[in-house]
């Protein structure tokens, strides 16, 4: 059985990190699907998913570290070509990745107790996001 | 249903970004299957799998930013003892994953407009890649 | 059909790779699933799964690759709020991410010749890991 879903996130951009574990177990409860995969997917190429112990500190500590390792304040050839502004956006979000696919047991996403999942919206403007949720099984 | 499928692609190595979009939805639409999951998945430790809005400017900053991030010249332990060359080149795989899952839905990858699935070829040598397609579903 | 699996492994922390390929082929066959695909899903917020050339110079390169992009020896937010000491631990999670997909066909995961999967436990101490392996086809 293959059950699709999806739902809205706003986001602020800017490295802006939203849990979106209780929207994703709203859509695997809908699906009545008990056992089998569930995959979350981000369409567009300027934001990412996966998990993190969801806390302000490490919201800050993420946010941080991304700056220094791709940061937003360095010359990017795609802004020089297309005028966007979001080179860095776009690298961040490739490095990390647009899927993440949870085990899906007895009804229950496979987490850890502090492991939530969440969305990385790296543009550079507030966005509104569509989140896919793909439950496959049975 | 389970449709296994492959297809080669030819790289230039050193970070060559190839845009595969195109040959994963052939095998896509060969399998039939309408709604599921479609994986995309490379053999080896030399190459990863993601995805980006594929234009020459962010091909460009990929390749920059890796560079600045996993140096292809600095000494790596993997060269001492293997004479390989290529450390850099495993440590950039690693990071970046083998693997990348999309949502299929009604036939269609639930990809954004701006969103293509790229291999890249973090290598030091132009190779031949086998990526694996497996598309499980309805 | 979907088979549920899972296995221990004990880590020694602090970047420990652990290479589980044996272990994942052993829950693999024991599924009887002959086709489909293969999940690889750690739980916690402190370790992630990917695939690497496993021998121990590629090891200490990721080690030390890791170490000089996200340091254990600056201060983090996470820190300062709960004294874990192990901020550097969660981002480095969060970056590789929990979860690997390899494609199943005819009872091998299509893996290269050096490439295997493994677990890098992030944490700043030793630790006992649940990784679940989730197998749905056919």
């Amino acid at each position: 059985m293959v059950v699709s879903a999806s739902f809205a996130v706003q986001s602020k951009g800017y490295c802006d990190v939203v849990d979106i574990t209780d929207k994703v177990e709203l859509e695997v409860a809908a699906s009545k699907i008990r056992n089998g995969l569930v995959t979350v997917f981000v369409r567009g190429s300027t934001a990412g998913v996966s998990t993190m112990e969801f806390e302000p500190g490490l919201v800050a500590d993420l946010q941080r570290t991304l700056e220094k390792l791709i940061p937003s304040n360095v010359p990017y050839n795609h802004d020089a070509r297309w005028g966007d502004g979001n080179g860095f956006s776009h690298i961040r979000a490739t490095m990390m990745g647009p899927s993440l696919v949870v085990p899906l047991q007895s009804g229950k996403l496979s987490l850890g107790t502090w492991q939530q999942i969440i969305l990385v919206d790296f543009d550079n403007r507030p966005r509104r996001r569509e989140v896919q949720v793909q439950v496959v099984g049975e």
